[in-house]
């Protein structure tokens, strides 16, 4: 289980890119939209990681709610496995929740599930898996 | 700049080491204690990337009140660089907000530097370099 990427909610995307930017002295390398969360999104690389900034498309996004509650800042960290339904039985067998138990889609051409922070000291925790 | 570690505020470093050793699969490889910072800390690794744990040693650690405030949960971002004076200035430069800007002593071999998270859309960046 891999460090893949750092999602980070953001309230305009255009601002934080530039701002991104002007930290890594490199700008993002792409932007997708992904309909089914709502989200629009930016990629960033920093050494071998992948920094995701994470714009609602909608008021009914995870990604506005988490704005609303908490504000902007860091969202999830997502770590590439090689067999996600293998890592979902493992993790479920060990007493973790899982949100999803069941991969679906997500950004990037991968297959996601996220875990519960309640069961990850509050860290809300994806798993993910490049579609082959 | 790299991403080099993430560090996650954490109640009871004993039972979280339990929970991210779980998690990775695999158990933390180090346990380090800052005194200055008043915090132990724990290391994993994921990928290239360190997962650092950190405990409040006492109460008036930025720990502690970080938990107080907002809960468990991710805490910073640690990018590493190979000159920190130089970076503080570009970035002091670009109009971003330092804690620091003299580096200090941190944990794992570092000198560091913190920028305020009101210039980083709420997210906590460490600067980080490994002393010669």
């Amino acid at each position: 289980m891999r460090l893949e990427h750092i999602g980070i909610a953001v309230k305009n995307l255009d601002d934080s890119n530039e701002l991104f930017a002007a930290l890594f002295g490199e700008a993002h390398y792409k932007v997708e939209g992904v309909e089914s969360e709502g989200v629009l999104t930016s990629f960033f690389k920093s050494g071998g990681v992948k920094i995701e900034l994470l714009e609602a498309s909608n008021e009914s996004s995870a990604i506005a709610k988490f704005i609303e509650k908490k504000g902007e800042g860091i969202h999830h960290l997502a770590f590439e496995v090689d067999d996600i339904e293998h890592e979902i039985a493992r993790l479920t067998g060990l007493g973790f929740t899982l949100i999803h138990t069941v991969p679906k889609d997500g950004a990037d051409n991968k297959r996601i599930a996220f875990l519960h922070p309640k069961s990850t000291n509050s860290v809300l925790v994806e798993l993910c898996q490049e579609k082959s």
